[in-house]
C-alpha cells in the first residue's frame, strides 16, 4: 500500500462517502459544524487568505426562500435535509490578512484591485469548499453540494455584493435510496501526463 | 466528540499537515501518485465533470523551464523538491462527459458555450485539486501548493490553450525547517453565521 492513511479513513472520507440526495430526520448541530470547522480550518489556502464563508440556513421561512432559488431537480431534497448551508467567498477576505498572515504585515497590499481578489477568493474559497465537504464526512455526515442555483438569486436573497456564493450544501445522515449507482471515473492515463 | 474521522487520520490530513518548504531526497514514485489519484477521484464534482488534470514535472530540463515561471521566493525549493506537478482544468472536460455521467446522455449539451465551461472547470478543478493535497497528505508526504507564479507563461510552456493552470504543487518527505510557524485561522463565528 502506497498510502500511510487507513483504510477505514480513506473509505469514510471517499471511496464509501457518496453525494447524497435523500437524509434521515436526524438533525445536525451547530456543535458537529463546530467540529468540521475546526478541523477543515487548518487546509491550506494561498497566503492563508481563508476566504471561505459559510451560511447555515436553519429557520423554515429562511428554508423556503433558498429552495425557490435551486434547480427544479434540487428542490425537494434540498427541502427536506437536516441542514442546508450556502458557502460563499468572502471577496474583501484581504481585510482579514492581518490577522491571519501576521508575519507579513504588506500581504493586505497585494489585493488592492477588487478583480485580483474576486479571482483569488473564488479558488481558495473552492479549495476550502472542498475541505468542507470532507469534514461533513469526517462526522460522519453525508454532504449533498449543489451548483444547480440561480447564484445572482442567492447573493441578492442571502448575501452581499462582497460574498460570492460557490454552491449550496445539503447535510445529515444518509437516508433511503440516498444514491445514484457510483459514475466511473477517469483512467489515471487520462488525467495524469509526465514531462 | 462530533467527529467519527480517528484522530490520528485528522492529524494526518489536517492538523498536524503543514505546507512544506523543504523536501528529503526521498524519490515521490509514480505508484504513490497513482495511489493518491485512485484515491481522490472519488471526491465529487459537479455533474461528475472531474475537470483536474495533472502534469508530473520529472525531467531536469522540464522542472528548470517550470523554475524560471515561479515568483523568486517560490524557485528554489521548487528546483529541490523531489517531485513537482502542475495542476490544471481541462476546459473541455465535457467531452469526457459520455464517459463520466452515462445515465444522462444530454450532459454534454449543457456545456456548448466555453464562458460556461471555464467557470464550470475552475471551480471543479479546484475543489479537486484540494482532493489531491488531502491525498498526498494521506500518502505520508508533504504538499507545498503555489499560486506565485506566471499563470500565463506556465499554460503557454507545458499545457495547451485548453488547460488553464490552477497551481504548482511540490510534493515530498518534510525535510529540515520545513514549515514556518502555523498562521492563525478565523473564528467560527467570523465565519459561519446562521439564518
Amino acid at each position: 500500500m502506497s498510502l500511510v492513511l487507513d483504510a477505514a479513513a480513506q473509505d469514510l472520507l471517499f471511496r464509501e462517502a457518496r453525494t447524497a440526495n435523500t437524509f434521515t430526520d436526524e438533525p445536525v448541530t451547530d456543535e458537529q459544524i463546530q467540529a468540521i470547522y475546526d478541523l477543515v480550518k487548518y487546509g491550506p489556502t494561498s497566503m492563508n487568505q481563508s476566504p471561505l464563508r459559510v451560511t447555515l440556513v436553519r429557520s423554515p421561512e429562511a428554508r423556503e426562500r433558498l429552495v425557490s432559488y435551486l434547480m427544479e431537480g434540487n428542490q425537494a431534497k434540498t427541502a427536506a435535509a437536516p441542514l442546508v448551508a450556502i458557502l460563499s467567498a468572502d471577496i474583501e477576505f484581504h481585510e482579514e490578512l492581518p490577522q491571519l498572515f501576521p508575519h507579513y504585515p504588506q500581504a493586505k497590499d497585494f489585493f488592492g484591485d477588487r478583480g485580483v481578489r474576486e479571482n483569488a477568493a473564488a479558488l481558495n474559497a473552492a479549495l476550502q469548499a472542498a475541505y468542507f465537504i470532507i469534514g461533513v464526512r469526517a462526522a460522519g455526515l453525508a454532504a449533498g453540494p449543489m451548483t444547480g442555483l440561480d447564484f445572482a438569486g442567492v447573493q441578492k436573497e442571502f448575501l452581499d455584493d462582497d460574498h460570492a456564493p460557490l454552491m449550496v450544501i445539503n447535510i445529515g445522515k444518509p437516508g433511503e435510496d440516498a444514491w445514484f449507482p457510483r459514475s466511473p471515473r477517469l483512467e489515471y492515463e487520462q488525467v495524469v501526463t509526465t514531462v
